[in-house]
């Protein structure tokens, strides 16, 4: 690759480029974010951890029961949701499937919840957030995601005036895609949302990136949401998840919510009609994995350790190849698995054809927007985890030459 | 206990004797069935089986994916479903789980099942199916369980009439709580009842007990219900259902379920809104736990070493101390869990109380019923897979001794 910055080339010379790429015949994944191999290696030996010992606490984790999850995981649990122990419900292996339930269960058995119903999407957000309000058949409204979280203003503005807005999405930390960690006055903004908001408010609080920093020593902070609720008097309100996908292997981790008493009370019993309790084996393999809160850290270093060159490594060719505002934006998280890259109004469906046109996958642009609709066309998020280091780079080279065409042409 | 049948005795005589028990402060349980821990000591081997190998058909189970389940594990889907391995679909630890999601799914997104719906319920049955009707505002008409399966020509004469039915249970074979397997002839009928039923009618066959034969050598046969469907036309009816709970360890096992190509599309579809694909790694270590059907039937053998004596001390013990029928009837299972006990009419209940009074639970009178009524206060379900076998000789005295008591007042 040159080492001149493909922003400053000519529109001609980008076509020449842009040729010479095709020949290469790249096959690269930008679209997920999956752990890579490596990362997942890191978790091996969880498999035999047990020595033939399945019993914790007087409780023989084979049988079946326990529908609230293993005593012993929730310490684990608490870790990740920064809530107490008691709230904890630890589950399968997806907290996608928990927010899921959360979301079925309101709108089958709350009655406040009847009739047409909405939830605020702060955009651009996860598309599987969004996926379950289509599956569901509740209305989304979108609402900025800016520089500390969710725009309060208009999200305070909307539930006061709406009253059928009886949901907010959040991934607090490090956010999917922007890696955006909300700042404390938005946290507690949103923990009072539920004072505004009609009966049977909720906000699905997916701090899926908890303990992903890129840095352990220099994490984002994040204010504690759960005693914010407590404080506001919205407990009720808030539904926190997390999980183990992206620490243990991220097929067979485990899933934890918490939320409370009452909320606990009619998660549970709506759960039991459908559940023999959860994989308990499973869940006490993650008790012996991390027994404590510090093996926790020293393995999420591990992870860091390879998930930090590679969020580095797309940030630099970014600022290297690409002059902003011009060539677009671009954000610098500190954890998560996420950049997102604001490509300049209307340019963002043309650029992920070009990068298709070179082998290189990207996330539909949309992708990131309630029914799939950027308006202004420029949001792409960008996932480089499982590439390796060599694989990325390439396909950041490509994605920039594909930028600097886009926006040339 | 005495030697003298507890049937003979005089009321005089039961009462004494039923003060000398109460002496004996049993806490004996007979409700649930759980498999013992001699039984899941069988497949303890399974933690640490993968011996870091997670890599399998070129699949990382480790990671995301996969929604229809590991192609590996299909072959020991299709044994227990006794269907093609490309209509198997393999999920997380529970077949309850998929049960209910086959039912919310139809309700939910089948226009044929919009408004008042109903289900057949072969009665006695699982309890856990009729929470899922009562759950999701499904309508139960008890059809009676009789000695080839449920009474099919009622069941015909009730889908031809009521177009609101859209389903059926059904336990084919040991039929929980009954033990009955299904006839052929019954099987053919419930494969053409499609062809009788309004629109979007299925058939939830729970094949939970599929190789759980008392004696491997003489299992009850049980017709090919998938091949009988597909003659009968009524192949998007079929929804089959099994799991390696009562196999491997009963809460960290793996479900299993079959349906055709149509209804598999809308099923996964809908699942793939709340799921990031099952536990793969699980799966594995059950590839490598039962990797030939000869393997599987080894491993069953094992499981009726340890439960054969118990069913048959069962029935013993109700052999020996009763009369029927004026003291009640029961069922001689050759597989299963489960031996039905049918009291004198209106005496159910009066057992259970005075079994409960020496220490001794059993299920609520009712229980095995659709709403937990049973008119006739009759079918007591008897689960002896737990307690040990000494426990259990002192339980069934005690429950004779109940028995003999409460149709002696």
């Amino acid at each position: 690759m040159s080492q001149q910055p493909l922003g400053t080339l000519s529109t001609e010379n980008l076509q020449t480029l842009y040729t010479q790429y095709q020949s290469k015949q790249l096959a690269l994944d930008l679209t997920r974010g999956k752990p890579s191999a490596k990362q997942l290696n890191l978790a091996d030996r969880i498999d035999g951890i047990l020595e033939s010992s399945f019993v914790a606490s007087n409780t023989d984790t084979r049988n079946y029961g326990g529908l609230d999850g293993l005593a012993d995981i929730k310490a684990l649990g608490s870790w990740l949701l920064d809530t107490p122990e008691s709230a904890v419900i630890a589950g399968g292996n997806s907290s996608l499937t928990m927010m899921y339930q959360t979301v079925l269960f309101q709108k089958l058995f709350n009655p406040s919840w009847q009739g047409e119903i909405s939830f605020l999407c702060p955009t651009p957000g996860y598309d599987r957030h969004f996926s379950i309000c289509e599956e569901l058949g509740i209305k989304m409204i979108p609402v900025p995601l800016v520089a500390g979280g969710p725009d309060m203003e208009l999200a305070e503005e909307l539930v006061s005036n709406d009253k059928s807005i009886k949901g907010i999405w959040c991934v607090p930390k490090y956010q999917n895609p922007t890696g955006v960690t909300f700042d404390d006055e938005t946290v507690a903004r949103l923990a009072n949302l539920g004072n505004l908001a009609g009966d049977g408010f909720i906000v699905l609080w997916d701090n899926a990136y908890a303990v992903h920093h890129l840095d352990n020593k220099h994490p984002d902070p994040l204010a504690d949401f759960w005693a914010l609720s407590e404080a506001a008097g919205t407990l009720d309100s808030a539904f926190l998840f997390a999980s183990t996908s992206k620490i243990s292997h991220a097929g067979s981790g485990v899933a934890f919510m918490a939320c409370s008493d009452t909320q606990r009370a009619f998660f549970l019993k709506h759960l039991g009609m459908s559940s023999i309790g959860p994989d308990k084996v499973n869940q006490l393999r993650h008790v012996k994995l991390f027994p404590t809160k510090s093996a926790l850290a020293n393995h999420m270093a591990l992870h860091a350790e390879l998930i930090k060159p590679r969020m580095e490594l797309v940030v630099r060719k970014l600022d290297e190849h690409l002059k902003a505002p011009s060539q677009g934006e671009w954000t610098r998280p500190n954890g998560g698995y996420f950049v997102t890259f604001y490509a300049p109004q209307g340019t963002a469906t043309k650029i992920v054809a070009l990068a298709a046109g070179l082998g290189v996958k990207l996330t539909p642009a949309g992708a990131t927007h309630p029914y799939g609709n950027d308006d202004s066309d420029s949001v792409i998020r960008l996932a480089p985890s499982f590439p390796s280091v060599a694989e990325l780079d390439e396909a950041m080279d490509a994605f920039c030459l594909c930028v600097a065409l886009a926006t040339a042409q």
